[in-house]
């Protein structure tokens, strides 16, 4: 389907083109982050399958796993503007009978989603917590985007955690700096971390983000903590494991 | 000093020769997990520093440090052999002034050893549970060094954080399939993971190894996942960067 794009938006293209995602060129364009997400939760998504992509933004998480599946996604977003691209992009790929998006708050989730009855629930949350007396990005699209401005991550846990049926996954990219928290948060509402995917920006550099599945009413034990994955080669460009993600390979 | 052998006892050497370690053929001798504590504790322990050393073992990660700085180190050890072997390697080293054994079981620390003074406390601690119904290792020293069978997780991390003063910082070695409980454990005890180190045995494999260093009564953010650190080489040999650390470099 042809879709209108405002002045400031662009089409682009993953999985090998399989996929087009409208992007926004004053705004918050998907991440590579969103891609890993999707990465991760993709061999877990089978075609019967219901599914919520929390903080969806632009769609990006659910777009790309939805090109590999014929599951059912409910997608998630506070900002009507991320909100309206999102449904534009799921018309553009003729997905508009497997992706619904429902522009409201997370936090008020159990309102239109029915509780324990998602398999899977994939998470790109704000990874920052706002600075007491200290500014935000001035753009407000991207701070709500990046900090947790509408959401923390406790919320989003709590959220995550009530929408899954037992045993079902949750997955989430996050920053390292808050595993603490991400884990204790886990623990308070029923989820426990099975696996982290770590990534380092560079050969020698710490690592910067992961990604985590964690599964409802499990047991605390058997974590698997895997060797980390090389974001970027010395001449700044993606390495070849990354680019095997981002084009689904 | 020169100090008696048992038929079955050898002198092993570490830190390019510098600290010599009493093992025994037949029994559970030091292992890198050991050193690798040691290497990470290091830099932290200055020489008006107490230091505490719970499932002690023959003594190899304190004997380690103590080359390096001149703080105090109480050693725990419930196994009368490996606390044995503990003060005569001690002796070797005419370490006796800043080394002392206590052969008792940690969970009975805070009889002997004063709460809250500790400037660091270091742990090499039992890594696996005591399936039930399973059989252990019937040799009953590796089964008590190996297995939960006097003292488990939860024990360990509530002895380290009484010692330690507000601040004070506790190493531990241990494994990622246990990284929940001990997050969990931490948080119950007033203590932060800091940063994780893990070590991965060769390349393209998961996190076998964690070295974790903890703070007592500080905030939960700002945890570093460092880069995965590699074991071993393409012929089973220890790489570079772990030879540096076993010799001190």
């Amino acid at each position: 389907m042809q879709v209108k794009l405002n002045s400031d938006e662009r089409v682009d293209y993953i999985l090998k083109d399989r996929i087009q995602i409208i992007q926004t060129n004053d705004s918050f364009a998907f991440s590579l982050d969103t891609l890993l997400l999707g990465h991760f939760a993709a061999e877990f998504i089978h075609d019967n399958h219901k599914v919520a992509d929390l903080c969806a933004g632009n769609g990006a998480a659910s777009l790309f796993l939805a090109a590999q599946n014929k599951a059912k996604y409910d997608l998630v977003e506070i900002q009507p503007k991320m909100a309206d691209i999102a449904r534009r992009s799921i018309l553009l790929n003729d997905l508009e009978d497997h992706l619904l998006v429902h522009e409201a708050d997370v936090n008020d989730a159990f309102s239109f989603l029915a509780k324990d009855t998602y398999d899977v629930v994939v998470c790109n949350p704000p990874y920052f917590k706002v600075p007491a007396g200290h500014t935000v990005n001035p753009d407000e699209a991207k701070a709500i985007a990046r900090h947790e401005i509408k959401i923390n991550l406790e919320q989003v846990i709590q959220t995550a955690s009530g929408l899954l049926k037992t045993r079902g996954k949750f997955f989430m990219v996050h920053r390292p700096e808050r595993l603490n928290e991400i884990i204790l948060g886990m623990q308070k509402y029923n989820l426990t971390i099975k696996y982290i995917q770590p990534f380092i920006p560079k050969t020698g550099k710490d690592t910067n983000l992961i990604v985590l599945q964690a599964t409802k009413n499990s047991n605390p034990e058997g974590l698997i903590l895997k060797n980390d994955i090389i974001v970027h080669n010395e001449n700044d460009e993606y390495t070849k494991e990354i680019w095997d993600m981002i084009d689904g390979e």
